[in-house]
């Protein structure tokens, strides 16, 4: 489990053996040992399967709760740009970013073999390698619906105001050597985890932070909607459809059990499952707690009014805080972690706008700031992860990403322009971009005021 | 099962039971006896995090078809109501409700022990103990996101005059202390289940009677929206979205397959997963009876034209029926419960309206008259239920929760004031609560004639 | 596999007999074979579930696809149409065409027997077969939710001015006799499997051309919207809520995998496994090689800007290519069926134009056309399809269906009449049929000219 080994891969594999290792009773029984190995495969390929799409559904949770948070002048665009970046990551992921992320890696290089995924391994009955311990292609959808999540982090961030080809190749880019990369370096069993023993069990770091800082190189190369910081001070530019935004928020604490529960990689034991029982439960109440505190903390910040916005970003902030480790803590810790991710998130979104930051949605403050906070926290419940480690890897993966990120949307503002035009920015993305409006018969004809 | 055994703790003893007889026949095999029985483990507890999930995505259902049916003026009031009590109901039942409802009941005793689950039972590899059938951490989860269904349902009926603060105290309350009283009534193997072998598989009176019961107190205690009764006849209140309406509609009938399928609280033999296929196919039915029915009946109450909300409850009606019995009746008895309890719920709506009680969205006539009806109807199919024991838990559970929920509701009506002063109710909750609108851009600033 | 025996019966019965056969070696200790059984037994029946409920959620898919593609003034008709289309479709494949479509059909006959399903075969503990693979009930329950699917695809086409009551009774008829007859030629075993080997993995015909043709005999029928062509020319009519209709789209793809995955038909085996994780990645593949094909051609065609409109629906016409073959497909070539598929529906949208037909949500194009193409793609990564096979079966469905689809809906034009009068159908099927708007404060009054 991951208190044994922090690296997916390990745990995989030792889980595996655990498996195998309860059979060697079954010594004498040769055929029964291969049917309880069967049995252990077929599980373990089922969690990836649930866990999957589980994951994959977060993807519409991201585009309700974006298309919800934005004006609606931009809702189709933004809705196109979630559908059309998880579709690219898939392809991404496939033709170059899996094999990068997990072929060929080892402890001191930088990154493993760029190459598609596969040839397909479906195997006839006869051929099918049980050691492996879990269907391969099940595998590869449950890594795929992941970098896709990364890619949906940045959407929300620069949203209203960047131009879709530009956007969309920035994620072309992300997932097939940003995020594979420094995915390679950890779950690929790459050098921070050989060398620092840095551990995220399913993707505080990985995939939230990940997200959060190549968000955070677009907004400071885009800068901030028209209107949206005046002598000064921050306009609040109020989202379009907040029971759209509610809706996004459930799905996305919906798919978390897929993603912190199926990142145990293994069913095939009943300590698997003794494993992901405690994962859901914790999943679950870190974004209770986060619910609870943003809630009172925006009533504290907002003359005692609560704020919905506020508190459904308490949740994301919740569940992103106890990815690091979804397994060590108890129910209580798991509170208390989520309710500091909402304490850092909420405080996290006044310090951008503090700094003119314009993040539409609040994905910095959610998916980096509480990432970092769940990463440097893992130690606190996992006593196989250590401070340092768990710095080095927030630091390395943090300046790896921003880095290339802040390269690669720099290079494309220098070459294509990374930003909507005055006037097509007033008159909406829908219209200048798509030539077709969101809801039509809903809003009055969007003007350069709205 | 159901049919040997009411209670949802001996059914889950006697199929974990049934693992281990079914086993004897390995006893010559030690180590493949041991193997079966942590297949069954693995099974048991996949089906509670399957069910658990799926019943956690109900509080978007509800959230949903709540947003739906008030006016846009309140839509986001109830989006953080929803939100912010599924996170209470968890952080209560994780503190206190729990165990006053599982630990330490007996039969002629009315609670529990009201201390915090836990702590954390999470294992090591060689430690864990496989005789339980399922780790508790499964059972915890789902159990909980049953607590939360409950009191979503209060949410709709009080909506659109409650004052935001209140109502989460009464949550607190509700999923602390009065859910888990009469629940460890029954399902924690108390005087109901002892003495009168009351039966009640996924809570028809347990979870949805419990959750209208706690509403029809606290909509007496509130009183009608202002404008909802002029001159002693009702004024129909439109909501303001009905495809997010049925949308959650179809949210809550898909997590109703985890409600009803997972109470069958195994899946670790072969009679489990028939017995499951069978709820599974039942719940549905019974849904799509209520549906029809509904709609006909529409169209005879409104000159012919049916009516689409009477329809989505026609279908929550369907399902609430079933749930106290979704296993012994054969898909043709599921579709008659599931049409008869249409039928209660579409009149019992226009009764409260006759009593001038305001139910915004129709929770008491879909959850409590209908969640009756299935509690009475369970001896129609179950030889081992009796009308008896079911009238006597229908009353019993019916005349605590209304009496608690009443004092409750009452106490803070007292103390701190339950209902929005007319003008806030006018501007809606959304600005006078929250201090922002659902839909900024779409309806026309509310006033009091709106 | 599938590739092995084209039939699902067959697959099925193969798969168990695989099982089956992987535990000669254990027949010295019959009890541990028998606990190996009953472990197939399980995951069958558990993976029927499963894809059970991820189909019956497209229900929902459809639901918010069609509401975000109508215009306001007929969106709760819509709401309306696909919850009682569900619910009428469960009722009639229960009453009739279940058995109709499975029951003593042969290889010349033309239909099974019409009587309804059952009687329910919940056994005792003692008296389960095992035999089977699966518990019969979750079959049931998964082959009903594919026929509600075919219904879905229908109320798109001839959404916005078709009357509520002809077209239930028409759904009535297609899923009681239309849809289980055509099936009962290729998955129940009859003569398109038995003497052409045609091969139809998941319903790319059966299901997804069946609901397209069943539309198009509708729309030739029904005529256009009203203005929909002035002067020969189409006039774009906007969805009224395009994130909803993006909602739709992903809740589709989600209920995808169950469609495509669970049409596996079992789980009991390593190699099932392995097959299914092959089409969870192929089936999203195809989805993604469609969006990304269909969002290019649409700059193609609009001189420059994107439609999100065109690549959700490229996402299901990917869906649908890869429908009747998602298992033999490499992730490449999956990926090129599902970008064919988009390329397809694309311009077969525009060509229903030119013929001035008004598919309302594009629902032809996407699954009719596409599903051909899928249909017919089978044979270039199935060896064990052919392609006069496959044309067969495309041509003998699509006649039967189109034939029979258009004498029901001549009939009900005849008796009944099936289009709203005019003055309905411009102030919208909401407040002509229903009396009620789906945003009643969000839209002005509808009139002639909205």
């Amino acid at each position: 489990m991951s208190s044994k080994s922090p690296s997916r891969r390990l745990r995989r594999a030792s889980l595996a053996g655990f498996a195998i290792v309860a059979l060697t009773g079954l010594a004498a029984a040769p055929a029964a040992a291969q049917a309880a190995e069967e049995t252990a495969f077929i599980f373990n390929t089922l969690l990836f399967l649930i866990g999957g799409f589980l994951v994959m559904f977060m993807a519409a949770g991201f585009s309700m709760l974006e298309a919800g948070l934005v004006r609606a002048k931009h809702a189709a665009t933004i809705c196109l740009k979630n559908i059309g970046l998880y579709s690219i990551a898939g392809l991404m992921f496939y033709l170059v970013g899996y094999n990068l992320m997990y072929s060929g890696v080892d402890a001191t290089g930088l990154f493993g073999t760029p190459v598609p995924w596969g040839p397909s391994e479906l195997a006839s009955d006869e051929t099918i390698d049980l050691s492996g311990g879990y269907a391969s292609a099940s595998d590869w959808f449950f890594q795929m619906v992941f970098v896709a999540t990364a890619a949906s982090i940045v959407s929300g961030a620069v949203a209203e105001r960047v131009k879709l080809g530009p956007f969309f190749i920035f994620v072309a880019v992300l997932t097939a050597i940003i995020y594979p990369i420094q995915g390679s370096w950890e779950w690929g069993e790459g050098w921070l985890d050989a060398q620092f023993g840095f551990s995220d069990f399913a993707g505080s770091t990985l995939v939230h932070s990940t997200g959060g800082w190549a968000a955070l190189a677009g907004i400071i190369l885009l800068g901030s909607r028209s209107g949206r910081f005046v002598d000064g001070k921050p306009v609040v530019m109020h989202g379009s459809s907040l029971p759209l935004a509610t809706l996004g928020v459930f799905i996305l604490w919906f798919g978390w059990f897929g993603f912190n529960g199926a990142s145990q990689l293994a069913l095939g034991s009943a300590a698997d499952a003794v494993a992901i029982s405690q994962i859901f439960a914790n999943t679950n109440m870190a974004a209770a707690g986060g619910v609870v505190t943003a809630y009172l903390l925006s009533m504290v910040i907002n003359s005692g009014k609560p704020n919905l916005v506020v508190a459904l970003n308490g949740a994301l902030a919740g569940l992103v805080s106890i990815t690091a480790e979804p397994l060590t803590p108890t129910i209580y810790e798991a509170i208390l972690i989520g309710a500091a991710g909402a304490v850092i998130a909420t405080y996290g979104a006044i310090l951008l706008e503090k700094l003119r930051l314009d993040d539409v949605v609040g994905a910095i403050p959610v998916h980096l700031f509480a990432g970092i906070w769940g990463t440097l926290a893992a130690p606190l419940t996992n006593p196989d992860a250590s401070f340092l480690g768990q710095a080095v890897g927030v630091v390395a993966i943090g300046l790896f990403v921003f880095a290339t990120s802040f390269a690669v949307w720099f290079g494309l503002k220098a070459v294509l322009g990374i930003r909507l035009d005055p006037e097509s920015e007033a008159v909406g993305g829908d219209l200048s971009e798509l030539g077709h409006k969101a809801y039509p018969e809903f809003v009055p004809e969007p003007s350069a005021t709205t």
